[in-house]
């Protein structure tokens, strides 16, 4: 399977906080002197400038070696939607390796780097993260600078970090998470939401999981009640409704964002083999929509958000499953609209309400493959779902005031 | 001059804060009992229900008298568009009241009531207000519920209200003031933006007013001019650049949010005698609005935030005029839409750039005309801009941080 794009030849690391861990860098985010194609090979002129997050990252003493293979225009969830071939899973050649940062995921679950960055619009961090048993932070929006990424939706993409512990990809996020004041839709850590206003300092953390079944394939259901069974180490557990949640994921495609997609690329989805014929199909929808249809689209989901907001006010952070399944590349080939959209059931609404992630990799199934799961928080609580997933994974906490409780 | 649309007998006042004070409400404010027409007349039906903030302010002891005539589907801010006839200022049978409350002011500058509620996206509230010499406070976007209001621009829709005293004003927008979890748009003021965090407790406040020529009429200039010479009275008078606030404001109309008011009664805009027609000839543009043009428009939208910010770090409220020019009925029905655009270059960008506003008597012209003058600032910043008035005006403050030193 073809992981990189472009490979670079390291270069000495600066001195900082990053010393010498290697990155990859999915192929929509700009280094210097190297085409960013997006996976488009059409896309051959050379970046002039690194983004602006790899400029700090590189300033941290992170090297580049090089540019990922990607859903093409980062639209998809499956990695098998690219020119340059699909990817799979590092744990089974017959399965996705998720998309579309498919090559970053892949590169540092195969140890060829220490870590990687993705995108992630609607699940393409996480997804990828999942099928390759990896942690994958999904920052707040606006958290880091886009600058320099080519936009997919430019008001919900978020530039993410995959790593093979949550330490690593937490070390990264710190350097990542630097105010823009370029970037039109970058935001001050500051100037985030505020929390939750009700909670108990030095109580335990209240993790809640859906109230109604989840339509998992087996072999995730299986992992899954496992991973309710465990769920009492992250602190107390409560039934919640998600509904909201889950009609929110289906807007992203249903709704106006498309629009926001054909807005950024679609001048480019023209009948050529460098094009992805399904990105192809896909992106062009968005061109008859409406700015009508659009305003329709926010009042829908204002009000979701609205619904959604009791859930937080009871929640340190939610628990859901990555995904519903884990698709095989043959079952992706036969269906690939289909079965993608069945990826983001529990990822695409994560931008969409103004809420940061993190997946992790939770119980594997009976068949070896991993199962990712996911803590969400509002924008703002990083930390919170970070110190979590630190926990489950049974790695140190920066002990922030929910978990004292916990790892207590 | 058709100031009302439905008159109301007055109800035995209930105990509260504004026990007894007398309230007009624009026609697309719902009153049980009565239509809503919006100032088309075929909105024949009587509303089931008052909307949310007048349930309030009956509670808190308003009276209603009845219902306003308005630029039809508050779209204008001329006061002229309504099949139920234009309405002129107070001062002048000649000069047009502004609008799109337009029978709202009115009724208060005669003193046919105490208030009234109007409501303002481009400058609905503060154009009427300062063509007869009234206080017009803008709130927060979000801060006052919508529910049971017809809406123009959901996303960007403020009901608002008009006095003849900061003081009255201010006691009605405390009652107003009352999150409703059911307006999927009404924010708790407790989540809006957080305030200016640089400046110094008991300083005198700082009033930003622009660095560029504001090509107003040569009787509003001179009226500016002494407006001016009178700002240290506020505080500590600094110059500003207001371009990016100038280009916001001519967003509203060339960018994508006429597709919001053809979502919300392009229905009615057919060829009948009860549409106005030039309402009509002008949401009509928002149907041919793409998806894409709307994201594209939210984009600049979030650059021109992004480059005013810089100015908010620096001020506790900017100081601009409300119009440039008082244009008469004859000058109106010449050119009614490119007089009616000339009149929002300093209102439309409020709501779009998530900023507060109070408008308020300046020095009147040369002619006896009144010349209107509001102060901004970010959301969340109402109390400052009303204390702010009421110094100007030599009413009593709230003695807020803000005030100490000017007040003192």
């Amino acid at each position: 399977m073809t992981v990189w794009i472009t490979r670079v030849d390291p270069v000495e690391p600066a001195t900082g906080p990053l010393h010498g861990l290697t990155m990859a860098l999915k192929d929509n985010i700009d280094l210097a002197g190297v085409p960013t194609t997006a996976g488009d090979p059409r896309n051959d002129q050379p970046a002039e400038h690194n983004a602006f997050v790899v400029d700090r990252l590189v300033e941290a003493g992170a090297v580049p070696l090089g540019k990922t293979n990607l859903d093409q225009y980062a639209t998809g969830l499956v990695g098998t939607r690219s020119p340059y071939g699909a990817c799979h899973s590092v744990f089974s050649e017959l399965h996705v390796s998720g998309g579309s940062s498919s090559g970053s995921a892949v590169a540092v679950a195969t140890g060829a780097v220490d870590f990687a960055l993705g995108t992630d619009t609607a699940g393409s961090g996480r997804v990828p993260a999942a099928f390759n048993a990896l942690v994958g932070i999904k920052p707040s929006r606006g958290l880091v600078s886009a600058q320099g990424v080519m936009p997919a939706c430019r008001s919900l993409d978020c530039v993410t970090v995959m790593a093979r512990t949550v330490g690593t990809a937490r070390k990264v996020l710190d350097v990542m998470a630097t105010f823009d004041p370029d970037d039109a839709w970058s935001r001050r850590a500051s100037d985030l939401p505020r929390g939750r206003s009700t909670r108990t300092p030095g109580a335990a953390a209240v993790i809640g999981v859906p109230d109604l079944p989840l339509e998992l394939d087996p072999l995730h259901e299986q992992a899954w009640q496992e991973t309710l069974d465990q769920a009492h180490r992250l602190g107390e557990v409560v039934k919640v409704d998600v509904r909201p949640l889950l009609e929110a994921a289906e807007l992203l495609y249903s709704g106006p964002w498309l629009a926001e997609r054909w807005l950024a690329f679609g001048d480019k989805m023209v009948d050529d083999p460098a094009v992805d014929p399904t990105v192809r199909t896909i992106v062009r929808n968005g061109a008859g929509l409406t700015a009508a249809e659009a305003f329709a689209g926010f009042d829908r989901l204002a009000t979701l958000a609205r619904a959604s907001e009791s859930l937080w006010a009871q929640l340190d952070a939610l628990l859901l499953p990555v995904t519903s399944t884990h698709p095989t590349l043959a079952a992706v080939a036969a269906d690939p609209i289909g079965v993608n959209s069945q990826l983001g059931r529990f990822t695409n609404m994560v931008n969409l309400l103004d809420l940061c992630a993190v997946a992790f990799p939770g119980p594997a199934r009976a068949d070896g493959l991993p199962f990712g799961i996911q803590l969400l928080a509002p924008a703002g609580h990083d930390n919170v779902v970070i110190d979590l997933a630190a926990v489950w994974c049974g790695e140190p906490t920066r002990s922030s005031e929910v978990l004292l409780a916990v790892a207590g």
